[in-house]
């Protein structure tokens, strides 16, 4: 079954969660189960991007990344959309495991495939409050059940995108209730169509101090991290860097 | 013996390095057998902090630690100057263990000490060109040897600050040397005495901007990870945050 792809880019680097600063090369997939209201990849699913995506087979996406130059990156993320809708990406992980590459993929955590038990850095990020969705918590601690063994391995944390107080009190509640999984708080990004790169960075970083000072003085975050998205720090709202 | 300690302060978090993001309290201690060219804490062996240095125990750290709130924060950074030339700090460590604290020490990989082996998070950053320091290496070996174990368990980060080019090439020969190090480099910041927040944070995203560049062009740096640092991107060259 052939997977629709969105983009292929990089080598760029990671800019969020547990391996940022790592450098990979992303396929973005389309499609997604969510609507979250400030989605930064909106065009895999609301229709705006339907005419760039193309369906390829695991190998033809394996060609493309053998274009890039397979000598010049060792790492690649799997990116949405919702990657976790696609069975058929099990075909593709096996083949980029048989290439010594490591495999980075997030998911909102609301629907599992047997293939999470080969991502080696598998990133489940529920959506607070904000996002407008509503989390099932049965979906995600059935995904986290099965996961145990991963993340005693050091393969899998869980990230939640903040805005606001109420995100804040909801990633608590993500932390406290799966306390064993490395947790991250990353800083969302408000302004998605802003063009101005360096009036957005101090906006972000302004949001990142917000955060680390509510985190600094909150002992049911003491062992959470607080990270910025260098990707739209450096780029801003750039698509495919 | 007592430990000369410069300040104490926290929760803040870890700004750069394996632990980036992390909430932790800094123990920085004086003396610095290096004088790198841009030492951002050079107030810890330049004399120009010798009235502040306090000779305490490791029960009087304890009891300051205590009163910042043990509740709130559960990893503490110890600092320098170079914190490895203090054998003394050995009971400090013990101490904070049984209270059941992470450590995270950095040095620059010239003097052992036995202690090292109960550092949770040890960052080596060994010095490049521009720092004008000469590397150690039959020094250097000898430690990341004795830390065989402790690199498995992961445990040991490698981190060099790049200012040039030169640097870089430095940076790959440390990396390949050790390559079973996990790697980090870091941006360094060249304008220590800024007072323009806003200005000096652009300036290190651009030098973020091309050292990831660079990165992403060189497959010698596939497994190296590209960190800015949060502190001076958030809070400037002020000290104590
Ligand atoms: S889950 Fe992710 S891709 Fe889907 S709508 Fe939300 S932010 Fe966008
Ligand atoms: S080793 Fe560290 S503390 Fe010592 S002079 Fe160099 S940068 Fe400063």
């Amino acid at each position: 079954m052939k997977i629709p792809v969105l983009e292929i880019f990089g080598p760029t680097i990671q800019g969020e969660g547990a391996v940022i600063g790592k450098k990979t090369v992303f396929i973005r997939t389309a499609g997604c189960d969510y609507q979250c209201s400030w989605c930064d990849s909106a065009f895999t699913w609301d229709g705006s991007g339907k005419d760039d995506i193309k369906m390829m087979t695991a190998n033809e996406i394996v060609t493309e990344l053998k274009a890039i130059g397979l000598e010049n990156f060792q790492h690649v993320t799997i990116s949405g959309g919702n990657p976790a809708l696609l069975k058929q990406l099990g075909e593709l992980i096996d083949i980029l495991k048989e290439l010594n590459l490591r495999i980075g993929l997030e998911t909102q955590g609301t629907v599992w495939q047997d293939w999470m038990l080969n991502i080696d850095d598998l990133t489940i990020s529920p959506k607070p409050p904000s996002s407008g969705m509503e989390t099932n918590y049965s979906k995600l601690n059935e995904m986290i059940e099965q996961l145990t063994e991963r993340v005693t391995n050091g393969h899998v944390s869980l990230k939640v995108v903040i805005f606001d107080d109420k995100d804040l009190n909801y990633a608590k509640k993500i932390h406290t209730k799966y306390s064993s999984v490395p947790f991250y708080l990353s800083v969302g990004n408000e302004d998605l169509t802003m063009e101005n790169d360096v009036e957005l960075a101090q906006k972000l970083l302004q949001k990142l101090d917000w955060l680390v000072g509510k985190v600094i003085n909150d002992p049911e975050f003491n062992d959470a991290r607080v990270l910025p998205q260098l990707h739209a720090l450096l780029w801003g709202n750039k698509k495919g860097v």
